[in-house]
């Protein structure tokens, strides 16, 4: 077990790297940055050492294969390594860990296994670049619509056809990423929990059942710029002054129904145009998260908001324009492979706790295809996308424990289905 | 009459390096960048038509001069080339356009001056670039604290230092654009009013009598990030939330002091960090601008506003600093001077309105060197800072005209004092 536990630190560095003294200070490891593909590179160093075949699929995510017969079907298991801006060691970066010390333990167990397993590193999870998520995933599963997002920017205004491009990739090609069914038999994502609902019960492992998918708006306040020196204030159109109560509007709402339903509601992005000290602000651009298990929950919460601003519109001399950049339905997990996770853990000992995902990940395109399973460790006070967010050593053997011991079952019976 | 009116428009369009077709695009023209240079070389090839001296100073400001004999006192105008982002072709450039008028009138007349007249073109008039405003005017009035302003960036993180040497001057050397006292005897700038006071009482010209100069805070809001889908609404410490009724609240009180007070503020810029889809705001900058003619008004406002901030601090769990960038007095002008412009624009036939400034022009600074006087015509809806700003033919004539009869009244006798 030492010596487990010294590999997971020391790899644990190598994903990020970095060192014990460093790892506090965050990362901007954007998707299909350089920054992301040193840390694929360095994923393939690892797999390398383990014997794992390595290669890059045509949307940029990293696979290594245990592979014992390519005509077989694979059971996969992966997470990304990208961060947002500033963000922590831990988020994407413990899954693909914990996948990689679990192939490592049955290695070391001397187990043969009967089909492959499979690790994939998701490119570009986060949306941090270009307020799209899970880019990787959703090419492995059919769901990028190319035309409809090739110009989209990031803040330098590179589009993600020119980053995917950089990122050596043809984008041409992207497409081809796509997998047919039969090649993959099951997928399973460990994730820190981002949350503090395990640390507060006390928990070892949580199994997830329903994934919250949000809906996101982009909302335009277009007033009148002029000069905050002589503009009188009761001839003003500020377009700031009226999208602050929207601000306040998506906080108290959400605090209000948040009990009842866990939806929560983020005004999360702000531009103000021009943005110069003497000039009264003419736009606003506003980007709002909102998120529930509960779909309807979510709409619903979404008609009040669309209500208010007509009122405000309305009511004040400024057009408000609201334009929905995702609105996709939650996910429900794979109830068989829950059950099996529930068990594996069991097995090893651990306290588990049956939940939901507040946060968007890879296994929720991956369950739109295939039979998936997410699992939690926590994560200290549910601090993520931030350099204090932390996970402990124990908690990484623990989850990969359970990985460990779920593929070990599974590569002695026969595949589902 | 008519070849004025054409050589005031062709001059217009020069001075903008632009035409009638494209006026109204608006020009992001700032302080210290080739394109403010680019204008500026527009100036000396009309002062050079006009067979004046022309030369640059060591803090940029582009000199004209009208020369009788060097040992001689100058009578000074003024204003500038340097625009807000997307701002319009009119403020500044009215006043270095009718300045140019003015003398060329005085010279198609055969008028034989008896003392210098100079136009200055004033380097980065506006604040928009480094969030100071009057940064030439202030070199020639020794007003610049070198040291305290050299590592001030703009938005790409070049220093004031940088873009001073970038536009061919010598930082070294800025000090030594400060001028002697009796090198001038007074100055006098033409500016569009930037408010519609003048357009609601039909009045042609505006003798300006006090200047408001503004109070402005850098106000930093810290929460704390975190993924927006993770934290419950009940845990979260969002910058922005707090940072909403800052907001409504500098509008709220404006409004109920305007009116006795004509107080205006404004606020006017806004950072958030980190401004990603996926993570609440840990932090927000807003710079926020509050000016009055009246002092105590400006800081009982002031005073107000951190009381406001103090409460917010202790009912949430978020801190907010207060820094001040500026705290200017505000300005009167030379009594005098007011008199002269008065009896000028009456003897020409114009309706005129003494009044207050509620913008800064470089002529605060030279008011506290020499006796000084401003000149406003007006502008359409009072929209300035847009590219819809706008002012007609008629005002620009009527403008030069003004500073023509002062000069010429001016010329014919001994200098003041």
């Amino acid at each position: 077990m030492t010596e487990l536990r010294e590999w997971l630190e020391d790899t644990f560095y190598a994903l990020n790297l970095t060192d014990k003294e460093n790892i506090h200070k965050g990362f901007s490891r954007l998707g299909y940055t350089k920054e992301e593909a040193a840390a694929h590179n360095q994923f393939l160093k690892i797999a390398d050492g383990l014997g794992l075949n390595t290669y890059r699929d045509e949307i940029g995510n990293q696979w290594a294969v245990w592979e014992v017969d390519k005509s077989k079907k694979t059971i996969a298991m992966g997470s990304h390594l990208d961060t947002v801006y500033n963000g922590g060691g831990y988020d994407g970066v413990a899954g693909i860990l914990c996948a990689l010390a679990s192939i490592k333990m049955l290695m070391d167990k001397k187990v043969k296994p009967n089909r492959n397993v499979a690790i994939i590193c998701f490119a570009s999870e986060e949306s941090a670049r270009f307020g799209i998520s899970t880019i990787g995933s959703k090419g492995i599963t059919g769901q990028l619509d190319k035309d409809k997002i090739a110009d989209i920017g990031d803040k330098d205004e590179m589009t993600i056809k020119q980053a995917i491009e950089e990122f050596g990739l043809s984008w041409n090609d992207i497409e081809n990423a796509e997998l047919p069914t039969d090649k993959i038999e099951s997928f399973l994502e460990l994730h820190i929990e981002q949350g503090n609902i395990l640390q507060e019960k006390h928990a070892d492992i949580g199994i997830v059942n329903g994934v919250a998918r949000p809906i996101r708006f982009v909302v335009k306040v277009r007033g009148q710029a002029n000069h905050t020196g002589t503009t009188p204030m009761n001839k003003r159109r500020d377009a700031l002054v009226e999208a602050a109560p929207l601000i306040s509007f998506i906080n108290n709402e959400a605090q209000k129904v948040y009990e009842s339903s866990s939806l929560v509601a983020t005004v999360s992005t702000l531009k103000l145009t021009p943005n110069a000290m003497n000039i009264i602000p003419g736009e606003v651009e506003l980007g709002i998260d909102i998120r529930s298990v509960k779909d309807q929950v979510k709409h619903d919460f979404a008609a009040k908001f669309k209500a208010f601003c007509s009122e405000t519109e309305k009511e004040n001399n400024v057009t408000i324009d609201i334009h929905t950049l995702v609105d996709d339905q939650s996910i429900t997990l794979d109830n068989k492979l829950q059950n099996k996770l529930l068990k594996a853990a069991q097995k090893e000992g651990l306290k588990t706790l049956k939940m939901d995902s507040g946060a968007g990940h890879d296994v929720m395109n991956m369950a739109q295809k295939w039979p998936s399973g997410l699992i939690f460790i926590p994560c200290k006070d549910g601090i993520s996308h931030h350099p204090e967010e932390y996970t402990s050593l124990d908690h990484l053997v623990k989850g990969s424990q359970v990985l460990q011991r779920f593929l070990e079952e599974e590569l002695n019976h026969n595949p589902i289905k």
